[in-house]
């Protein structure tokens, strides 16, 4: 990480501390860096001179961390603390997280530091998008998320993901094969291999991007943190795309923090029997989810309409496009062998006989009518 | 068809002859019967008396129709002729249709009458619904829409569509499995068993439900007749559900004319990967579709909210359900088998101590923890 200008290490120590001080959301003590600055938020801390509401958030642990051991230990694994007093950090994403928290979502606070392995931050300056789904995912889930990771890859949009087995792990490896950079979101420190059997994919996602986590190095993961951890990878991306999930699941927590935030949720639709979509298809339906069916139509909601590549193919060609309604008519009349009378034309499409033949002579122009000595036929293209 | 009260025979004649004249739709020859009743209407076209307009809808065939000679025939197939003159003409529906007209959208005018085989034309006093889609269905597709036939015949709505193989074919067999009313509206004459392989499921929907269609018996099927006959689907039902349907499709075509009658559309999402799904997903994109898993959210649409049946299921629960956030933490902190002591839960949740201890008697109070020698454990519920 080249933070090129980065804050002394005073204020690294003082994040470091606080951030393992607290279990996140801390929004009293986050009130207190505010209003002090790091340093000597810190020093109240330590001290334990601070109000009621900080109390609540520090008393338990703040005699028991040492900012320094911290740091010594994250650099032993490579991990290294980033803080809003440094360039990298994702500062517009975590305005949005400060303006949350400010209309009374407290939860939704911003981090105190985060945790970064891999020295990619200037993954924070280009457009993300958050592919989220649940653990059990089945293979249809998995290619459409894999699917995804990897337009949005070559598109040079990163993929925010949280590592887990299922859609998490194939949005991760589906960006990392399509050449695009991808961070990983941990819900315990991220030195940790969380889940173990991810080791491998961790190490990849921090050498081309980015494991990070806003719990210090060590931190075992919990359940509660990953609902928590969840706000940060809706804060970190432009619009989050639900690929699979249950009516209950983390995946929808997600969604709803993304709306909360005010960026655009997006969804997949799935077969109406595989409970694994049916969250997608409540997202659809009652949460404003907007239906997403492939890495372009994406592209559209996070960039704009137009920014997206276009697609291939669209809607299919026929030989008859672009011939009226009554040609139409007249041309299904007409056999591809048998050739027949503009009387029996007439009587079978109910048209005038002048309209008739003015529609045999428009089939005839576009090559799809042929007249003969036995009458008109229809002619192969 | 018990027509408790009827037309007379002139008023038949009329409409038999009018109906097999013309080629639907025929806005002029509606307008004319309107202004002059079905019997004077019919005397003007035989002796070739009426405006321009009304000789490009007529001048074809008016010499070579018999009305005496198409009622005969109908009776011997087994099939009645049934105009606004009857009770049992669906009126309501027909009005949307008129509306339609009256709005500029000729080509959505009312039908001149309707042919049907089978006598079950109190279906139209009840609530149905038109369940449409490709012949080429997935067998995905034929499952939902088999699934959708048969719930809206258990809760007694009856199921319109268009007697194809496919979509079509499913929902109506799914409607008989369900003992509901099942009407099947064709493209050519009612008594012609189109498609061949549907013959013996058109003889049940007859006995059960109805067969009906706008072209006079004899009439041959003919491409653009499929889509002229659609507006028959769209205005018979509440509302219209697309199983599935690719990009182009006469399913997207009933979509569209549902919608330009006001009522409302409701697409079946399914996997982004199958193209026979990808009608469905630019309906509920694009097109103000609704996306419907189920028959519950099918009857809620067309029958107000409320109205359907109860969902089984639900929304799944969990034990740690009604349990607070910092208690769901320290619940997280305890292990089913190794006692822990309050310290090391203060230490790990960051909770203050004596938060940690209200908490643990919420779960030992909700059954989730027990204290023993060793400290608090998690309990097996």
């Amino acid at each position: 990480m080249t933070h090129s200008s980065g804050p002394d290490e005073k204020v690294l120590l003082a994040r470091a501390y606080l951030s393992a001080v607290v279990e996140p959301p801390a929004p009293a003590v986050i009130r207190l860096i505010e209003e002090h600055g790091a340093v000597a938020a810190a020093d109240l801390v330590a001290e334990g001179e601070f109000p009621r509401d900080v109390a609540e958030e520090v008393e338990a642990r703040r005699s028991h961390v040492s900012g320094a051991r911290l740091l010594e230990h994250a650099q032993r694994c490579g991990v290294r603390l980033l803080g809003p007093e440094h360039d990298a950090w994702p500062g517009r994403h975590m305005a949005a997280l400060a303006r949350a928290t400010d209309l009374g979502m407290e939860k939704l606070v911003a981090p105190v530091a985060l945790w970064c392995r891999g020295t990619a931050t200037e993954i924070f300056a280009e457009p993300s998008v958050a592919l989220v789904g649940t653990r059990a995912a089945t293979g249809y889930g998995e290619n459409v998320a894999a699917e995804l990771g990897y337009g949005l890859g070559t598109a040079g949009v990163g993929v925010l993901s949280g590592a887990a087995y299922g859609i998490d792990g194939a949005a991760h490896r589906g960006a990392l094969a399509g050449g695009g950079s991808t961070v990983a979101v941990l819900a315990c420190g991220p030195d940790r291999d969380y889940p173990a059997g991810h080791a491998r994919l961790l190490g990849e996602i921090a050498e081309r991007g980015l494991v990070l986590s806003e719990y210090a190095p060590g931190t075992p993961p919990r359940k509660h943190r990953f609902l928590v951890r969840n706000r940060l990878i809706a804060a970190l991306a432009e619009g989050t795309v639900v690929v699979e999930a249950g009516l209950r699941s983390g995946a929808a927590n997600t969604a709803a923090t993304t709306d909360s935030l005010g960026n655009p949720v997006m969804a997949i639709p799935g077969p109406v029997s595989s409970a694994n979509s049916a969250g997608c298809h409540e997202l659809i339906r009652s949460n404003g989810g907007i239906l997403v069916t492939g890495v372009n139509e994406v592209l559209e909601v996070v960039l704009g309409v137009g920014k997206a590549p276009e697609a291939g193919g669209g809607t299919p060609q026929r030989s008859t496009d672009g011939i009226d309604g009554n040609a139409k008519r007249v041309c299904d009349s007409l056999h591809f062998g048998r050739a027949r009378h503009v009387e029996q034309l007439v009587l079978e499409t109910g048209l005038p006989e002048r309209t008739v033949l003015s529609c045999l002579t428009e089939l005839e122009m576009s090559g799809l009518a042929v007249f003969g000595d036995e009458g008109w036929a229809r002619c192969k293209q």
